[in-house]
């Protein structure tokens, strides 16, 4: 909000704030202010989700069907963390909500979703889980299956698959050295990566450069406020699904 | 029912009816008459799913927190076999079904599903389904999330992922070779399996080899009727879910 | 040769004997009486191999440059059969000889070999080597790099790479199942196969069938007594390039 | 030399020299003058590669038997540049014999060589060949064989693979992404990294802070005049042993 009224460009972190309607009014200052303002959705910068996201449009991959999208923390933030972080929907699935309507490009008419703690007492004591289960419904007919958890003890994990008419497309973890060691055991490969600021590293360069493109250039930015406004309207719905344990349409965030 | 009171050993393709109480019937005679029965749930049989399952049992993935399976046909089967195959969830998500209760080994709580026509109209106006999605939440707080497709361009697609505490586990398909052929437009690996004959034929050998030699040996076999029906009873429920959109526990099947 | 004489069809080990004059004689016999003689070098039925050989029919790799092909085998047979074998190269390499041989489809020009006794020094003092390198140069141009090794703890390697002006292709070993294990040391594959029994599963039952095939139609052979005399020419030449540590010309064994 | 005269600190690019005099003399001086040097090796410092040399170190590879190392550029460089480039194994393969020098950590006792010109007849004018294949022997009785070519259609090829007693380790080349397109043609992988910009852009940032931080801390240098000495004079050998036609000593270089 200082940002926008004192004129400046702002490239901000997901989500804008964890309040619904301080966002609806920051954007409208926004908006009323002419600032631009680029979210900072990295993950849509990554080369192995672009070329995913130009395959589809491109044509490649047919129809859309189904994607797939698994999300692993190698280890779960501090409990002081996720008592202000908005819970796990909020916090961590809303990068793949973003990555979802990024690739499907339509509205989501329903969510289901399903969240447990099988992790870290903790992290329930908090009112938090840490291992949720969203199922999207696009307009057009797609299905998203999204899984997230809080910690995998083999490193940071994020796949993502989608099926059409044509082939299926996934992005495998990259993996720290492309060496095999082979022995009486078996053929053994390199770790994953361990966590988003190694996983990432590219494209939290392409998502500044964008950024300054965008305004060297006068382009509209990549990443709108409305696409952060658009996830966290998601994490919003899926988390009414999980306490509500049924099936939400989004039209009812609406009334 | 005839080979039962002729006093013969069964195997039998699932599902056993598609009557839930012909089935119930049929389990109790053969009950009464004492004759060995084994369910011909190939994919148990399965080198990989094999592997997996032991995996489990020794305790190499830990606590298992969840399963992904996807299943995918290379193409559907005629309309007049739909007709008659008790739909999608019956007729092919079954496997993937008695593989959850395999690997998990507990009771399921209560189930969420999702079907919808995309591959084909004619498939629609049988009254079917072609793409289903389902989530199962086993009472020990596994979660199984299964994708069935009736058509992949790409040949047969049967992936088994499971995760636990101490790590991850996936079962990757199969190919027709394992050549690499790479030119200017990258690395080009083999197709995989074209359908269930040659990708599981090594299951259905052992799983003839199993029942005969339970059967020499008198020992239980190893997939049972009760297996068949607990496959089949998830599929029930799943079909309720799908049709009034909504959580089904297994408790209401029983009322 | 008893079997030629009884005008019996045979199907023969490679290689047809370790005595260049026996060999010589018994094709002659054979060729004399006019019973089929198919040499039993199955690794050219291999559904990997013979993808290879299609590709490079069928121009897809271009014009040949370089082949690479490595072997090696699990554990060292005993020492009494290596003291029979006709030694390493007659015994193991012959396969590489004539698989050479077959890809290439061209006549060697000269070769360069190095043998060395690392392994086992049981097997030095039965004047044998237990790893070879054998350098092959066609007279297209063709240049075919082996390595033979009668240990590799991790099990049977068998790898073949062929490369072109229009792209590389190349054989990776199978693995006993295509599961993937994830833990916090890395990515786990399964096994090499234990050795040519499974590994060469397929191959074996091919041909043996073309044998049976080419019987029932008339048709030549696939594989002939001169394949088997022109590997065991290469394995006579490379024993000499060996003993002499100099390049040695095929046509000094004419002489 | 005018640098060492300086008395600066050198960072040099391999060769020193194409004449085997300037180089020695020049080591003399920088020698004398007491300036530190580092040959820019950069593989060496190639996160794949280093943890190869790791493993060699650590003894998880056993006793070594056996290096393969591949090294395909994607296109020949200028004429104009290959005339004056000193030739094929002293431009290109250098790398690699100081990668196998590197690796092997022994001396090499003899070397066989063989050169030819398939690519370009405008390099076999220029008196060069396109496409060479070397074996190294070294005393301890380590084979390494070498593949360079001047040209691959399908990108950067730059592979490496040790083999000992108690397993094999390789390094596959990198790709560009790690996605995968499924389609009923089969599984389509990335492309290989164009060249060595790309493909080795952490070595040339890991070569220059290694040379920054020997320097600060008054460490010697991780690779030195010697190390660049040393593969000069296997080029040498192999040149002479491939217009020669046969194995070359490296003793023979003494005299």
């Amino acid at each position: 909000m200082q940002l926008a009224k004192a004129g400046k460009a702002i490239f901000c972190e997901k989500p804008l704030d964890l309040s619904l309607e301080k966002v609806l009014s920051t954007l409208e200052v926004i908006k009323a202010v002419g600032v631009p303002l680029m979210l900072a959705f990295n993950q849509r910068m990554d080369p192995n989700f672009q070329e995913i996201k130009q395959c589809i449009v491109e044509g490649k991959i047919g129809k859309l069907h189904t994607i797939h999208i698994i999300s692993r923390d190698p280890a779960p933030p501090p409990i002081a963390y996720i008592e202000s972080s908005g819970g796990l929907f909020m916090d961590m699935t809303i990068h793949d909500f973003d990555m979802a309507n990024y690739l499907v490009a339509d509205e989501v008419e329903e969510v289901y979703a399903k969240g447990v703690n099988l992790i870290d007492p903790e992290i329930g004591k908090a009112g938090d889980i840490d291992t949720g289960y969203v199922l999207l419904t696009f307009k057009n007919q797609v299905t998203v299956l999204i899984e997230s958890s809080r910690k995998a003890v083999y490193g940071y994990d994020q796949r993502l698959e989608v099926f059409g008419t044509k082939g299926m497309m996934k992005a495998e973890n990259p993996l720290k050295t492309t060496n095999q060691f082979i022995d009486h055991t078996g053929v053994h490969l390199s770790q994953n990566f361990n966590f988003f600021i190694d996983r990432y590293a590219a494209s939290y360069l392409l998502e500044v450069t964008a950024f300054i493109e965008a305004l060297q250039q006068k382009k509209p930015m990549p990443i709108t406020g409305n696409d952060g406004l658009k996830a966290m309207l998601l994490a919003i719905a899926v988390n009414k699904s999980m306490h509500e344990n049924r099936v939400v349409k989004m039209s009812e965030l609406l009334q």
